[in-house]
């Protein structure tokens, strides 16, 4: 018998036909002796619709508030699950996030989880039940109601199975595990049987979107043993994303090409070469809410150097404009950008016991003519901008060169 | 500076126009330097539309889960409105039942109020800000969703201001306060500035809608001002439901004609007349969750007796069929019934001091050809069932009989 914390996503709570089915498969691991706590989302489109309705009211809804209007989407789901798994012969109890006891810091809209009290949930298990939790929510010291951001629902699994120490976290999507990159892209993509959480995390950062990075970073710190897999298959084990590395006798170099298409870069010339400049220059943006990716300063020149940065392509504009006070303030020359470019990345623990997987990424995209325009290195990873135009054929041809097509 | 508990309906909250409409009227009492308690229903339609929803997953809902999906309705309209009373520049707070420590039974679906720990909304008042509680739920002891059944915003309305001690709770609904009959009906029908406690209870129990029984008598019990007034206008003082009777010099002997079209009667004919007869038929009845109106059993004679009673025209068929066994059981005679009576009440606190109200009835209804079916009496309601055919001209020359189309 083991424990295990299953959490489905918008998709598969999306309409009542999905909700039994989700019901079938945790009465199938229920039959087959495990214990089961489910963590939901809202039905798809719901907390969109919830989000409009507070700007209507409000165009810059109050945080308190808006928690409390949007978290009442997973109330929902959370009831009408625990219903269709009554309806199964299974019974069955929920909870909303303050139900749980998910203790959170008092940071509306995007809270953090800073302890859950599990003893509820634990006797409910005991007693045979199957625990349905509200994702995405919590409340903090004062009994307010919390969010945890976009995403949040895979972290609020990642941590019931870390404070139940759980024997498997599943999180259920709609692919059927991580891939060696997007299959929409290159046809020969392969799903992946085992990937680290470094790699994991580098592929969500990178722009893989199969799950939430901070409950990648979540199941990394308390060794919750994770594994993404399809809500809309009943075969397959998915991916499994794991501490260990090095199990296979020839671990593969790189795991998986990722990519993110929405991408610009800023670039402040002619920048003074003094201590505390970087801090001069993004203090501002982060100031403005804006998200910064890949970071680059190069070696200065006559007292002055480049320092360049890329953001989300929505951002450009607003980007610039703060960048242009900050021009003046510190005396650098001009402020110049591209929000045309993309972003490629090759992810992969083996890249630290290979040299030159950097050298040979750079060679293959030379050889196709594709001109490099930022380079950014983490131990596992090799990130490059590139022009928007590339992108297609820099992933096909990485993909093919680190030989991910051929398993 | 008084301190006031506003109820507002689903028509008032229907809408993110109308909640703001609702904000705006709260500012003003705020504004006049008053302390302002908000009770809010859901969205118009909104709980219908999850009871639906619960229905496609479960036929018979579970109870618990039921109340976990249904109670979402408020949270939302509590969180819209604080955000509309914060674009106001009115300080606000919500509070679900749960965060009111509004404490219930544990009767799912139709809990009761068993107490309010109100230190919480205390503080918030004295600091300045007005609290919008979530109307119709609460938790029991467990910390379990509760909901107080159909109309329930109005008996949270009406705890909050016993257990606040408030000055006044205001009923805000789509008419403008109590009539003396339906002015759909009677094109004479006044509104009534005052109406006392037992008169209203009378009334709601025979079919005037305006406020629920429930909250009417809570009210009673708690001595809370109850004033009901129009959510659609903006002056008017409603009609203030008092303890106090006799104010005026010459008091109304009836204060309304109430009327209930949806009625049906049903007799057991040639019952034994010997003691626990009574609940050997109504106890079965009960059982099979049919609620009984009026009772009648009159002096049996040749040890015989005939039991009448009314139930809501939608239960005739079922009534009929668990009478149909209880007769076997007790060796009664017959079962007959009509489904096509309707019931009419003049209700009035003078009758008690005025003789001879109810052969004045009588002889108006006579006057007109009407045949009486059914006569029950209180001391401050007399009510008469009659073929239905005949509701409308009787409500009408009643109404006039008794003086209410002249003010």
């Amino acid at each position: 018998m083991a424990l295990i914390v299953q959490k489905y996503g918008g998709t598969s709570m999306g309409s009542p036909e999905r909700i039994r089915n989700v019901a079938r498969r945790v009465a199938k691991f229920r039959d087959a002796g495990h214990q089961v706590v489910v963590v939901v989302s809202a039905m798809s489109g719901e907390t969109n619709r919830l989000i409009a309705l507070a700007k209507e009211i409000q165009a810059h809804p109050d945080p308190r508030e808006l928690d409390v209007v949007i978290s009442t989407g997973e109330q929902v789901t959370i009831g009408l699950l625990c219903m269709a798994l009554k309806d199964a012969g299974v019974d069955a109890k929920s909870y909303t996030g303050g139900q749980a006891r998910i203790l959170t810091d008092n940071t509306f809209n995007k809270a953090r989880i800073l302890n859950i009290e599990s003893d509820n949930l634990r006797r409910d298990l005991d007693s045979g039940k199957v625990v349905v939790v509200a994702g995405f929510q919590g409340v903090d010291a004062a009994g307010n109601f919390t969010t945890l951001g976009r995403g949040g629902s895979d972290t609020t699994g990642v941590a019931l199975a870390a404070a139940l120490s759980a024997d498997e976290c599943q999180i259920y999507t709609d692919v059927d595990g991580v891939y060696t990159t997007d299959p929409r892209i290159v046809s020969e993509a392969r799903k992946l049987d085992v990937i680290t959480f470094e790699e994991m995390l580098e592929m969500a950062s990178q722009g893989s979107k199969v799950l939430q990075i901070r409950s990648v970073e979540f199941a990394g710190k308390y060794k919750v043993k994770l594994r993404v897999l399809s809500s809309f298959q009943d075969e397959g084990e998915g991916t499994l994303i794991t501490v260990e590395e090095g199990k296979q006798m020839e671990e593969p170099i790189i795991s998986g090409i990722a990519f993110n298409r929405d991408e610009a870069k800023l670039t402040v010339q002619g920048v003074p070469d003094r201590p505390g400049i970087a801090y001069q220059i993004l203090g501002p943006v982060a100031d403005a809410n804006i998200d910064v990716d890949m970071i680059i300063q190069n070696v200065g020149h006559d007292g002055t150097t480049d320092f360049s940065f890329t953001v989300n392509r929505s951002e450009f504009e607003k980007t610039k404009a703060v960048l242009e006070s900050v021009r003046q303030h510190i005396g650098a020359r001009e402020i110049v950008g591209d929000n045309k470019v993309c972003k490629v990345s090759a992810v992969g623990v083996g890249m630290r016991s290979h040299p030159g997987v950097a050298s040979q990424m750079f060679r293959v995209l030379a050889e196709e003519g594709i001109n490099i325009r930022m380079i950014s290195t983490s131990e596992i990873k090799i990130a490059v901008v590139l022009d928007e135009k590339y992108l297609e054929l820099a992933v096909r041809v990485l993909h093919r060169a680190f030989g991910l097509d051929q398993g």
